[in-house]
């Protein structure tokens, strides 16, 4: 969520610091430094101004202790659960992407609003090897906070090193992967964010740019995941706009399908877009 | 698959004949009894002469070595096939049944066509107690004959048992199970029987009439499953209009949601009923 409509070409630094529990978001402030795991990767469209770094100083007492929110469930339960009004679509995509994503996978938020589909993802891809990246994005400032928020209180030093915080715009996405890595996923969760300023929202044509980012950015055996709320102003033609991205995919290499609730035409969409 | 678009009022009775692993259809007849196990239900409203049964004379050898068909998937694997292309749409809604009926419950196959719809429901259902019970109906010869040949190879004698065959309109199906009895699952397989006469299919005026009467029957907690097929003629119109009566039911008491291909506009669509 909450993605503004220009997106701007630069990038805004999150530095933040751990202590115990206790998340301290210390500064933001806009750097020339570069992540310091992917830094190549800006070497050929980012100016070096526009660069973004996420940096985690650590002083938790114990950090191994974070894991406070319950497992992934399998679709059995959750799809189950979605058909009989007891979970959400949002419960439905994290339930697949535990199918698709896999340990050491690189994976994208492209809209990383109150960070739970980031903290979803990192779950997916974190392991001892350390390979595994969450690459997130949001325009917002109140959006990064959040997630940068939940991470630290969710998460181990080590784990929270595997997510990559960046205020950006999703159309730039892939300025942030090392080309030709293998991307597994890449997941929207459109519309405004919750709790926040309604009238800042994804809109139709960037998150159009930011699909054909995705899709040139896709791992075969990868998937793009989209939740799209209909419910707002605009809502509807972005997820009409989103449909007909999907419809237009060659079936050759691509399976697209929906989710969707039928005696409730305001409940969200799941879009999901699978590379053979 | 393969509803006759006029429902007569006349139900044909299929006695079989089981030897070894052959199928030995033996007789259609009309007759007035009604299934042994459920004659009081044919007292309020058909008429003696239009009563059905399925009767099973069994000389199988070997009959409790018939399980050759394998077990269920769960929606994990077969949501994710399905969302990569590797797996049918009947495969996922299959999948749900398994999560919906228990051992002992009482379901309703539609549309059985060849019988594969009604198999895999005989599966669920079929415990020690054999208080399950599987109502299948078609209106097509060739679909009843299909059906209980599949069935016979596919088998034990006290499973088949659990299945009762009607040559009838599904429009009638509230006929069949007890008043007041609990319905767990009622599906449909919409179109033509696959390799029969095309031009035979469910038609969207009685596949309606019969939604109502399962809506009618069915328990909190069940699920009415329709598979709907858009590619051929008038198979679109007929998706519509169930798609639409999903959409007017009330949100208080019923989920409804559809699983559809985006870029495979001919590709059959998942519409799912739950009662809450």
């Amino acid at each position: 969520m909450a993605i503004m409509r220009l997106c701007p070409n630069s990038y805004l630094s999150v530095t933040h610091k751990i202590t115990g529990l206790q998340n301290n978001l210390k500064l933001f402030h806009f750097t020339p430094r570069p992540p310091p795991l992917f830094s190549s990767i800006f070497t050929h469209s980012v100016a070096d101004n526009d660069a973004v770094t996420s940096q985690v100083e650590v002083s938790s007492s114990n950090p191994s202790t974070k894991h406070n929110d319950p497992p992934f469930s399998g679709l059995d339960e959750t799809m189950t659960g979605f058909l009989f009004g007891k979970k959400k679509a949002t419960e439905v995509a994290h339930a697949v992407w535990k199918n698709v994503v896999r340990k050491g996978d690189l994976v994208v938020d492209a809209t990383c609003g109150n960070g739970y589909d980031t903290l979803a993802m990192l779950r997916l891809i974190a392991d001892d090897s350390r390979r595994g990246r969450v690459f997130a994005m949001d325009l917002q400032k109140d959006a990064l906070e959040s997630t940068s928020s939940l991470l630290d209180r969710s998460l181990t030093a080590d784990e929270r090193g595997l997510v990559e915080l960046y205020a950006m715009c999703h159309t730039k996405m892939e300025d942030l992967v090392p080309k030709g890595a293998a991307v597994r996923l890449v997941a929207f969760n459109l519309g405004y964010l919750p709790g926040g300023d309604k009238k800042i929202k994804t809109e139709s044509e960037t998150t159009l740019l930011a699909l054909e980012a995705a899709k040139r950015m896709l791992a075969r055996g990868g998937l793009i995941s989209i939740l799209a709320y209909v419910g707002h102003s605009g809502g509807r033609e972005e997820f009409e706009k989103v449909e007909l991205f999907a419809a237009e995919l060659a079936a050759d290499n691509w399976v697209c399908s929906k989710l969707q609730m039928l005696n409730r035409p305001s409940a969200p969409v799941l879009v999901l877009i699978s590379k053979k």
